[in-house]
């Protein structure tokens, strides 16, 4: 356990857990976070699942970083996703670096942390573990499993792994299989990481690559008409260029800051692997290449979501979702919100999105309360 | 001069030149190559600029890399740019690394490679320095100037500048002035080659670092519905997933080829000094905000070629160009070619494209001919 972590929320696998790369792990920590009450019928509670670079501490201040939770804009008291009458689950996935079982811990075989002897770990991993949080709390069902991005993925795999475990299901700008020009900003990202002399250093860091990773994905989540708006071609020092390489641009350092403040929070293995689990999702081919036998099972009803401006996950693959949805009959609803924010549209203020999410989670909940499911 | 440079055709400019930047330069290479022959009324050349990683071999054998010149698809006998009929000139501009004054060459005053001693340079620099080999050649006007991406920054700078001195002017996949997503883009690439330790080491080169640029640079050239069709989710292991961070994916294999094989042909410092040169190009700052006063005085026929798939400089902003030139009577045409190629397409087999370009320059050959011009 990193002494960072050690005083926040977690539990212990005790039990063997069989990964899919084959390996077995057990005795494993598990840390989470929960916000608002879990009602006397149990059935108030939303699993949030986090994106590449999240946590548990989805909203207020994050205790290790001391900065906002990254979803404060939907998560908490009177937002779309109300913690006055909801009670949210929230927790790090493993591979992650915020006290879940991941590089960034303690080896318990070598005292070491176990830095690229971590096992590779899939999104199925990540969703079977958050499993045991669930069954931990006596949730036998809930209301909502909810994520974008990556957490997206999570409510995809969630939903196809326990058909009858959710009430309802939002993926968000998300995919069921990750596409070659993802997976090949994943590598540009690893390969920053990893040309890092100081990456797989003992005592050391490769933070300068980590940064340059984080300045890749950054401009990903923003739209290039974003962009545009926000720092167009606006200079930094508003006379005239410095004929150097210097930050000219605001956008220079705007990505420079990105990068720095990025390697205080998050450690650059766990950037490996999570990005390798994205790389490696593909829903479809784990049912022989049939999306819709993912979900032939599924009990929830669905509610996906993408943004227009989003090239990194864009409306066409979140329909490919839609599309096999309906194809096993699953009960699907599908909303496109027009938002220049481009991919990061999900965690930022945008009010039809919020709406959305909102009105789509009473609705479940009034379903809920009325048939008096569990 | 560096050693591996000093056969190739070259001038030496001996007069005084001033950059952008403020510094005055005398006495600097400007390498160049030539394809076809000048007719004795010299009326039909064509200048030829290359874009970010190109040089002056625009078709051919390169005899420095042993590689096809980077046009050889659009430039050579019986081709689009038709060396039997045209006599094509290209030359490495200014900042590069294939014999031309660059961080690469050798600086005078301290008999050591200049590196990030040399100066930063601007697309207008480039420009004015390439026209020094028309006069050379003693070409009065030239039949085309063309060039895609940097090399169409190119075309609408010399068409600006000397509104006189070609009959007509080919942009393609271009920008009158660099957006921000592209800043950020080229910003992402000099932040990896300045995070490499070997960057600004005397004998040594941050090779990893600019394998990084070179993979992120190249993930952009393409389109993601490209990408998709030609590599998808292919493994390179036909069997299964390796799970490690070796290379399981086609996508990942190409990228690292991509980066690995750059270093060998290109310098860090050149990658840094032309995008640098790229990011400061604004046409239309150049006019007070006005893009239309650029080419007031413009006798050229212009036309404009944009790539449907072409995220980096999409349809929009070429037509922004179109449009300018309208504001102010020019002749202009413009082309959108249906390409799932992305940005790549103007060096790519494209067959639209190809006879795009060919009937526009033999047609302005013939009027050139029939009106008896220079």
């Amino acid at each position: 356990m990193n002494s960072e972590t050690k005083n926040i929320k977690k539990i212990i696998i005790n039990q063997s857990f069989n990964l899919d790369c084959g390996k077995e792990i057990r005795n494993f920590p598990l840390a989470y976070e929960t916000y608002g009450t879990l009602n006397k019928n149990k059935n108030n509670a939303i699993l949030a699942f986090h994106a590449l670079t999240g946590d548990q501490f989805c909203t207020n201040i994050n205790p290790i970083t001391k900065r906002e939770g990254w979803w404060t804009t939907a998560v908490g008291s009177g937002k779309a996703i109300d913690t006055d009458k909801y009670f949210v689950v929230c927790a790090n996935v493993i591979g992650g670096c915020m006290g879940s079982y991941g590089p960034k811990e303690i080896n318990p075989e070598t005292n070491k942390l176990f830095g690229t002897a971590f096992p590779v770990i899939t999104i199925k991993d990540m969703v079977r573990v958050q499993k045991f949080i669930i069954d931990y709390l006596g949730i036998k069902k809930l209301l909502a499993v909810i994520g974008g991005s990556m957490g997206g993925m999570q409510v995809l795999q969630f939903a196809s792994l326990y058909p009858e475990m959710s009430h309802s299901a939002i993926p968000i700008a998300c995919s069921a299989s990750h596409s070659a020009q993802n997976i090949a900003l994943n590598e540009l990202g690893r390969q920053a990481i990893m040309a890092d002399p100081n990456w797989k250093k003992e005592n050391s860091s490769p933070d300068k690559g980590l940064a340059v990773a984080r300045m890749a994905a950054h401009i990903t989540y923003l739209s290039k008409k974003g962009l545009q708006e926000k720092f167009g071609r606006k200079l930094q020092d508003k006379g005239s260029l410095k004929f150097s390489f210097d930050a000219d641009f605001e956008i220079e350092s705007y990505l420079r800051y990105q990068g720095s403040t990025f390697v205080d929070r998050f450690d650059a293995n766990s950037y490996l692997y999570i990005t390798r689990a994205m790389d490696y999702f593909d829903l479809e081919k784990q049912h022989n290449g049939n999306l819709s036998l993912a979900f032939k099972d599924t009990k929830s009803k669905f509610c996906v979501i993408s943004f227009s401006s989003d090239w990194l996950y864009p409306t066409a693959e979140n329909k490919e979702i839609v599309i096999a949805l309906n194809a096993c009959g699953a009960n699907v609803g599908f909303v496109e919100i027009n938002s220049d924010k481009g991919h990061d549209s999900f965690l930022l203020d945008v009010p039809d999105f919020l709406k959305t999410v909102s009105e789509f989670i009473n609705s479940s909940y009034n379903e809920v309360k009325n048939e008096k499911r569990i």
